[in-house]
C-alpha cells in the first residue's frame, strides 16, 4: 500500500489510545476504512471485525457469517516509530474458521499469502516452516511485556524468558504478532507464543503458519480460540507441546467478552 | 550479495564454532575470503580484521594503518535460521577511527552507506536519527544473552530488561548488531546497547549512526572504544545519559585482549 509507505515517511501524528503505549495514527484508520469500504462494496452481506472498529465501540462479535477480520496496521507502535516491522492484515473467516489470509509489509515489499488448503506464499514463493522438533535448537519469537497495567502479566513473562533464555537458540523480538507470524511460516523463526494479542493479529497469520505446515495451538496445549487473545505457533507439533511445557500461563480479555 | 542470498535459500552445512549458540556457516568463510581478497588487490597496503579470520587464529590487533574491519554475515544465528535479520558489513578505520561504513541486507536489498563527514544513507537517501530525547518515549534495542557461560552476563542482562521495561515505549529484539545501528540511524530505534559485541559488529554501525546524527558511547558513558566489545547508541545525547544512568554494567572480553 502507497499509503502506509508515504505515511511512514511523514512525521506522524500521534492520538493516545488507551494508554500511553497504545498508540494509533490516522493512517490506521484510514486504511482500515478504505478495505472495509472496498470489501464491503463488493461482498455486500460479509461481516467486518476491525481493530479501528473495535476501538471506536464497534462490539467485537464472530459469528458463523462470512467474516473479514482486518488490521490496517499490525506493530503500531513500530509504525509509529518508523521500526520497519509493520504490516497489513487480511484474515477471511467462514463458519469461525480461518480460511485465508493476506499480510503485506509495505518497507520490505513482502507479501504473504494464504488459502486453506492451498498453500502458503511468500511473494508468490511457496513457503515452509523449519524441520526444527526441539527446544534446544530453536529460535523463537516473544514479545516483551513493557508498561504492562497488569503486573502479573509481567510477571509471567520473566518467568518464561528465566526458563527458555538458557535452553533456546536464540530469542527475537519483532514488535508484530502478524510478523512475527509469517517469519514462523517462511521457516525463519520456530516458535512464537502470545497471551494477550486480539483475532485482528492472528486471524491471517493463522492460515499463514497452518498452510505452511505449521502447528497453531493455545499456549497451554489446547485448541487454537481466535478470540481468546492467545496463540502459540510452532514448526511441529513436538517443538509446540515441549513449549507448551515450559511455559507459565496468563489470560488476558478474551476479545468477545 | 547474490551468493548471500542464493545460500540463504540452501539447506545451511553448519559446523560449530565456540558454542552451541555461536554457529557458523561455510558462506561466513566464502564471503570474508571474497572481500579481503578483493580489497587486498586494489589496497595491497591496507590491514583486514575480519570476524572469521579472527576464528581462525589470526590476532585482532587495531594498528593506526588503514583498516578494513570485516563482517561477512552479521546476525549469522539469525542466517542459518533463514530469519531475515541478517546482512554484510564492512567498516574502514584510519588511525584507529572509523570513517567509512558500508553495509548490506539481501533479503530486504537495503544499502546503508556513510563516510565521516558525510551523511548516512539508506539505498542512496539521506537518513536521521529520530528526535527522542527521553526514555519514556523510546523503542530500544537489546540482545537477549542466551545460553551464555558466564552466569553474570545474564544476570545483568535481567536486571537490566527489569529496569526498563516499565518505562521504554517498546522492546525490541533484532538478532544483529549491525541491523540495529541501521535501524538506530535511520530512526526507527531510539537506543541499543550491548556489552559483548566484536569491532566488527560495531565499526560499519558506529560511523553510519554518528554520520545520522546519532551518539555513540561506551554503555558506562565514557568513551567508544571500538576493542572493547561494548556500546551504546542513541538517537539524542540526553537519551544515551538516560540510558546509561539505567544501566548495570557488564565487562566481557576486548577484542584486542
Amino acid at each position: 500500500m502507497q499509503l502506509v509507505r508515504e505515511r511512514n515517511k511523514q512525521k506522524k501524528n500521534v492520538e493516545e489510545k488507551l494508554n500511553a503505549v497504545d498508540l494509533v495514527t490516522e493512517t490506521d484508520k484510514e486504511v482500515e476504512k478504505r478495505l472495509i469500504s472496498a470489501l464491503s462494496e463488493k461482498y455486500p452481506d460479509h461481516k467486518f471485525i476491525g481493530e479501528e472498529s473495535t476501538a471506536d465501540g464497534i462490539k467485537c462479535e464472530l459469528t458463523s457469517d462470512p467474516t473479514w477480520i482486518i488490521d490496517p496496521i499490525d506493530g503500531t507502535m513500530n509504525f509509529v516509530h518508523g521500526y520497519p516491522n509493520f504490516c497489513i492484515s487480511i484474515g477471511y473467516v467462514v463458519d469461525k474458521i480461518p480460511v485465508m489470509g493476506v499480510i503485506y509489509c509495505p518497507l520490505q515489499d513482502w507479501l504473504f499469502t494464504a488459502r486453506k488448503g492451498c498453500g502458503a506464499f511468500h511473494n508468490g514463493v511457496p513457503i515452509h516452516v523449519s524441520h526444527t522438533t526441539e527446544l534446544s535448537q530453536a529460535l523463537i519469537n516473544i514479545e516483551t511485556s513493557v508498561r504492562s497495567s497488569d503486573p502479573n502479566k509481567m510477571k509471567v513473562f520473566f518467568e518464561n524468558l528465566n526458563t527458555l533464555a538458557p535452553i533456546v537458540h536464540g530469542i527475537r523480538t519483532a514488535g508484530s504478532a502478524v510478523i512475527t507470524m509469517s517469519f514462523v511460516a517462511m521457516g525463519g523463526s520456530d516458535a512464537y507464543f502470545e497471551f494477550a494479542v486480539h483475532a485482528w493479529d492472528m486471524a491471517a497469520g493463522c492460515v499463514l503458519v497452518t498452510e505452511a505446515g505449521g502447528v497453531v495451538i493455545d499456549p497451554a496445549g489446547g485448541k487454537f480460540d481466535l478470540m481468546s487473545g492467545r496463540i502459540l505457533c510452532a514448526s511441529s507439533q513436538d517443538l509446540a507441546q515441549e513449549l507448551v511445557k515450559n511455559l507459565k500461563q496468563y489470560y488476558g480479555p478474551r476479545d468477545d467478552a
